[in-house]
């Protein structure tokens, strides 16, 4: 049993002001908070530090917005800028897993991350927090063509910054040109256009010394 | 005349390999970044440090998305998303203006920030860069529905981070009621239920002591 927040008694007076659903949702909205505390893996562009989670997010759903036409097939890009704003709240609990490393970390991910899912969406009225956690399964999943543009979306991000921060992310863990490639595959299936792209920013990468061949 | 980037050349291996087209759309989507590196005036709820505009963007389209039935008049919550993600990166060249303070600032405010839209939707393909920019002063203009509900978010997100972190941006910036009160009325214009709920909310913020009556 969790200890009561310093501020239940601020819902309480929601829920009487306004009623309970109001009150579970600005719950959650207010919980959500938290991804702006995980720190990813992923350089700025200016190299000045990495990411928060909530900054990715941010600029996964811009670039859906900018790179939609870009989806083959074709996608509800509405429906992709959803899957992607609630994408990775189950990091609030579960943590990152970088992309290259922490195999043994990725194995064991899977669970955490549907516990994170339970509490987090549970905190939401029921039909609400069904719906946005079916969202989250159906990214998961990689199945549908939201998904896949989606998940395209979040393989592409960190990559380009790799690729215009001179690869300082990939050279720090060592990372190699097949690990990206087996890596980058999937954008493939979202947008085969976008997915030309990595490769031969693949190759220019090895060439300029970004990435190791290897 | 700008220098020339150290990244033109893989701008033009972008141009080379797809077209002008898309190399334009991930200049516009590598410059924004920089959204991640403007620090606001709001506290994170754990106090730890102020947000970045890129994670104060995600948690307005995020609030959107759960909040949308509180839209009213009702909304397309899909171009209220939209005109979310891009409401604030004109402050990557003309700065955050902090709502409380700073009315000298804000009154060129508006010049520079046009300055600003020129230059970054201007590195969009055209057409696209004019649809969004027209988003951008819908959002400025608060005349839509749906610029008034994704005004209402901008309005509520740092209110509820100064309710429930006891109000420490307020204090340290002097804040008043009464300064709040007028700040938040237009939250009424894109959903008279949670601006109710924002009036209970700053009286009892007075009442604990968060915020001064004045």
């Amino acid at each position: 049993m969790p200890s009561p927040s310093p501020h239940d008694s601020l819902y309480a007076l929601i829920a009487e002001t306004a009623d309970q659903r109001l009150a579970s949702q600005l719950r959650f909205v207010l919980e959500v908070d938290r991804l702006k505390g995980i720190v990813r893996q992923t350089p700025l562009i200016d190299g000045s530090r990495n990411e928060t989670d909530a900054e990715h997010t941010w600029h996964l759903a811009t670039m859906a917005v900018i790179l939609a036409e870009f989806a083959d097939p074709a996608v509800d890009v509405t429906r992709a800028i959803r899957m992607i704003l609630i994408h990775d709240i189950v990091e609030i609990d579960a943590g990152d897993t970088f992309l290259y490393v922490d195999a043994a970390a990725r194995a064991v991910q899977a669970a955490r991350e549907a516990e994170a899912a339970d509490r987090l969406f549970g905190l939401l009225p029921g039909q609400q927090g069904a719906a946005l956690r079916a969202l989250w399964e159906e990214f998961e999943a990689h199945e549908s063509a939201d998904a896949r543009f989606a998940r395209a979306m979040d393989r592409l991000q960190p990559f380009l910054h790799n690729v215009f921060t001179d690869g300082i992310g990939w050279r720090r863990h060592g990372v190699t040109a097949g690990a990206v490639r087996t890596r980058m595959r999937i954008i493939a299936d979202g947008s085969p256009a976008l997915h030309r792209l990595v490769e031969r920013l693949i190759e220019e990468s090895v060439a300029r010394g970004y990435l190791d061949e290897g």
